[in-house]
């Protein structure tokens, strides 16, 4: 059962671009899609596409292929992205307030209803049409908006305590893009964007391709 | 040897976590650090934070510890980053926008200097005190002022030609922030931020575990 869960990952992964080139394809003004010219799109085995659709429910004709609409709607059905999700930012910072100009999160379902920061400075303010509002009244105002899902961008330092107190607040969903790995409960589920340790891979990768390339 | 590079990944990933932390110990006043004193802090085995720190070529007194600056000056050449990378970014549509206006790059020395759009309303203008260039400028100034990285987030249909285009232009190191998965030469290196694809996963998940509380 585990197992399974796991396999499904890189599947849902890829939802998204399929997504994209459906729409794509829509306003070409396709109608039926096969698995084969969206494997050629996304450069994937046609194998792969359709294990990846059957996923979300969505079934195509033999030797006809999928109707486009309804792949469209399958697929935002089980992402649930047809219904926009609330969602609270924590720590308007640099990178929070980077994300809360983001618009390309509303074509995923997700809007950032307000931002949270420990800075009174800060607080009462708006940012990209965002309010600011006090740490204090994150707890209230998910319980009483029935908010799920919470993006986590404060400094390092305060990743895991600001997360615990999300999590006591109710948050089952939290989108880390802090540093720092997170120790929370079995039932919270955690996305974790580690920018910084991306571009620490891709310096060191980037340092030893220059290096090779002078040896030569 | 392969495998070898395989294995520093994670280790070259929690660099920044490290620094981070040494950071905010030198703030504290300390001069000496222990992997036990890390260990803890990063939540991880005194063993790992070792080895770790091996790759970065540091080297601690046993039963003292790494001396902070010279720990932090470590790392910091090990990633390159203490001197500033200028790098490109092609696309300043949303997630374009709100990335050149993230001041946290900075403290990873990697400064972008400028950014390419195909949209010439948006050619000439400057977005967050960068200047927005013709894509038919950029392989004239990748050569010229010697870029090595680039930053893509242009739409996903656009997203192989784009990287195609800076390949050929002579850029070496691709942090791909498009939905798409790139086909590149193998002395290229390419990181993928995923976000849709994060999201995806982050969306499903939720579901399920909410369906999961419902049905107890």
């Amino acid at each position: 059962m585990v197992k399974k869960k796991v396999q499904k990952l890189p599947s849902i992964k890829r939802l998204p671009a399929y997504l994209q080139e459906l729409k794509a394809f829509r306003k070409e003004g396709m109608q039926v899609v096969s698995t084969t010219q969206l494997a050629k799109r996304l450069q994937l085995e046609a194998i792969v596409v359709r294990k990846d659709l059957e996923i979300t429910g969505a079934s195509g004709s033999p030797g006809v292929g999928y109707g486009l609409e309804q792949l469209i709607n399958d697929i935002e059905t089980y992402l649930g992205w047809n219904n926009t999700s609330d969602i609270f930012l924590v720590g308007a910072g640099s990178l929070g307030t980077a994300l809360l100009g983001y618009k390309g999160f509303l074509e995923y379902g997700l809007n950032i209803v307000a931002a949270f920061d420990a800075d009174p400075a800060k607080v009462g303010g708006m940012i990209h049409d965002k309010k600011v509002l006090a740490m204090s009244s994150f707890t209230n105002l998910v319980q009483r908006m029935k908010i799920h899902m919470a993006i986590l961008c404060v400094p390092g330092e305060h990743a895991q305590e600001c997360a615990d107190m999300m999590v006591r607040a109710g948050i089952k969903a939290i989108w880390n893009f802090t540093n720092e790995p997170l120790t929370l409960p079995e039932n919270v589920v955690v996305q974790r964007v580690n920018l910084a340790g991306q571009l620490a891979v891709l310096s060191v990768k980037l340092a030893e391709k220059l290096k090779e390339e002078k040896a030569e």
